[in-house]
């Protein structure tokens, strides 16, 4: 089966960041096998679409989510303790494999009409989030979130390991859905636990890890006062820090931090929006990139970022380096594309499938509509992409050669009944959350 | 003429945020005549518009913006100096009444797209904008530019003076737009222009003054190596810091200028995108709050901010305030819509009129679809609006009884055309940029 993406503005962001105007794509079942700009090749029997003028570009890759989390979106906002007050009481009456599955198809519903084509996701019964993600059409990484604070899903080390070997004989052979372990933190997970997870990678090289990192002033506190080192230190000796090691945040770093991270060869997850809702800080995007790292961009949960869009990040993760630097020049409006697209794909060990569009690459595209006013005029494709373009100006997205949405309409999961599921939920969180505020002091 | 919107989330932003779930709001001619939560009366002959549970809101005021300037959006982003190397020599080439006149209505398009319905606008030809606020059906506050580096629509201060007399002459009138007298910034309109303006407000003391303000370091250092003070006390000894005075940016304060901004009982317009996009540096919102002085949102035209909606800078403006404590709980959501409703209203002294929906009030509403997944569960519709709303959101639009925006298409402009002909500027635009280049050293 042959699809042909017809009078596009191709902007493939590969390494020249070459576009073609007028441009068109073909797609051979999963596969690119042909783009360039002119007559496009007479293919008998292809589904051609012709796009109209449209920008087509390859589908963005969030490189840290918690699917499940969408049903807490929003949920006591701006409220300083709301994470011991509400969240974890929350979580630990209410986290089932039904809730998560719920959370995670409204996720993928936002994802899908955002123009992400590719997530990594880490929670609790991830094995329900990689069957929505399989369902949904999505690309994913999917890591078993593995904590000391009673977590949930699991209780001791051994209860949380039979959750990853779950996900890994049921994922381990899908072909877009990827199984992953997912130590909670350093400070959350404890010596121990990352101690055993690194002996056990040591067999399973090729498994991606995921882990948060350096998030807040309170894991640097207990890294300097239970090991008298920095965070990042505790995790090298835990035997954690290994090349494609995917942190997420990494907000409290100094330069020995990151030239350790450099030497590892880590990856990094930001997520922009979440770290400035909470008033965390600003990750050192432009220090982290200089120091050879590849720099990913996450939405984080929908409880802390509020949107899983990549749209939502770009405008934040660019102000955040143009103000640590005092000027308008760092981090650039293609460089802000290409962390969203290729680079996140590196920082997933995704970079040779996906994250561009090249001959040989996973057919993973988007096309942006380009009729709202907000959008012209256009000197700069990048630009409109970072400053001005919006998730509902994606019309179609197609993962490995499947729409995932045409027209706006997701094809593979139901919008209507996923968000009244939802909502569901969210009475009872409000039933709790009106009986937590009834009994306080 | 009534219109009665019914079966709507109606948030009123009045002083105790009222809400009514399943309410109504009757408009009579130009005016709110009732609402509340029930059974909506029975007006024989009036148009009934069913919500659908929608959010019906007032819509919002953006007290900063060029809209003439639409027409650059994204020109060379990210150049630290563009403002010299392009942007100043475009303005002198190209700034006619016709493009002020395309570049408005571009900008109005969006503007009514994006919700607001209250706009501060300051740019050249101003007469021009006011015009297309007119026929828009926008309410505006339109200030003609006065500025001492022979800019694009004048000369010396009487060629300027003549333009802000036919401005007034023009709207004096104008039951929506109303005339406004807009000194550059202290450093670019001089003393003795800024003197002089001084001098004619005495005998004008109900003009509306907008002013960019503390805006840049450059500023402060002309400031203090001139006059060996603050650009605020400049700005006082010039006689211009009274009562009302519209401050736009207000980067560079100390706490003696927001003392003095305080006891002036000047007005601020915050501007978050555009500045974090310059690099420029954050507006400390919660300290000029906390001295008693209201703050609105603005855009900036959009060469700065490049979106002139305000869904895009409320998360910007509550991420910097939670950035500069430390903390996630100041500027929370409720404050925010404040500010893009009635405080923005305040700031531009239209609170009588507009920013509220309350009985006697001006009927400039907007209403906001909850369909797409993005915004759901909904724990607190202040949280949605800032932190997952978007402009496509927002269907329907009003001001002062009259329907600018129906079901997304805005009824008062043609928006095909508009966008083809600031797509022709833009053309000319880049011509001349490609020339600048070739003979750059």
């Amino acid at each position: 089966m042959t699809i042909l993406l017809t009078n596009a503005w191709v902007l493939t962001i590969d390494d020249a960041l070459t576009e073609h105007n007028r441009g068109w794509v073909q797609i051979d079942g999963t596969t690119i096998t042909a783009l360039g700009a002119g007559a496009p090749p007479d293919v008998p029997d292809a589904e051609v679409v012709d796009c109209g003028g449209d920008v087509v570009m390859p589908g963005m890759v969030n490189t840290h989510c918690h699917m499940g989390m969408s049903v807490f979106r929003g949920l006591a906002e701006d409220i300083d303790d709301r994470l011991y007050r509400y969240i974890l009481p929350l979580e630990r009456k209410f986290v089932t494999p039904e809730m998560v599955r719920i959370g995670s198809a409204l996720s993928a519903l936002e994802l899908i009409q955002g123009g992400v084509t590719t997530i990594a996701d880490m929670y609790y019964f991830e094995t329900e989030v990689a069957r929505v993600c399989d369902m949904a059409g999505l690309r994913a990484i999917v890591g078993q979130t593995l904590a000391d604070f009673d977590p949930p899903d699991h209780g001791d080390f051994d209860e949380g390991f039979a959750l990853v070997e779950e996900l890994f004989d049921t994922f381990r052979d899908n072909p877009l859905v990827a199984p992953s372990i997912a130590p909670h933190a350093p400070y959350s997970t404890g010596l121990k636990t990352m101690e055993r997870v690194a002996h056990w990678l040591a067999d399973h090289p090729d498994v991606p890890v995921q882990m948060h990192l350096a998030e807040s002033a309170l894991e640097v506190a207990w890294a300097r006062d239970n090991y008298g080192k920095s965070t990042i230190a505790v995790t090298r000796d835990a035997g954690l820090l290994k090349p494609g090691l995917i942190c997420a945040h990494c907000l409290q770093l100094d330069d020995a931090d990151i030239a350790m991270m450099a030497e590892a060869q880590v990856c990094v997850a930001t997520n922009p929006r979440s770290n400035g809702k909470a008033g965390r800080g600003v990750a050192p995007v432009e220090k982290l990139r200089h120091a050879g790292l590849p720099v990913g961009i996450g939405s984080d949960g929908a409880m802390s970022g509020n949107t899983l869009d990549l749209f939502s990040q770009f405008a934040p993760v660019s102000m955040f380096a143009k103000l640590l630097a005092g000027s308008r020049k760092p981090l650039p409006a293609t460089e802000v594309v290409r962390m969203g697209t290729i680079e996140g794909a590196r920082v997933l060990n995704r970079d040779l499938v996906t994250g561009s569009l090249e001959v040989g690459k996973q057919a993973d595209i988007i096309r942006i509509n380009l009729d709202a006013p907000r959008l012209h005029p256009i000197y700069d494709p990048y630009s409109m992409l970072v400053f001005a373009a919006m998730p509902s100006d994606v019309t179609h997205s197609m993962v490995a050669g499947r729409w995932l949405m045409r027209d706006r309409q997701v094809t593979t999961l139901d919008a209507r009944k996923t968000v009244a599921d939802a909502n569901q939920i969210a009475r009872q969180f409000k039933a709790e959350m009106a009986r937590i505020d009834s009994q306080a002091p």
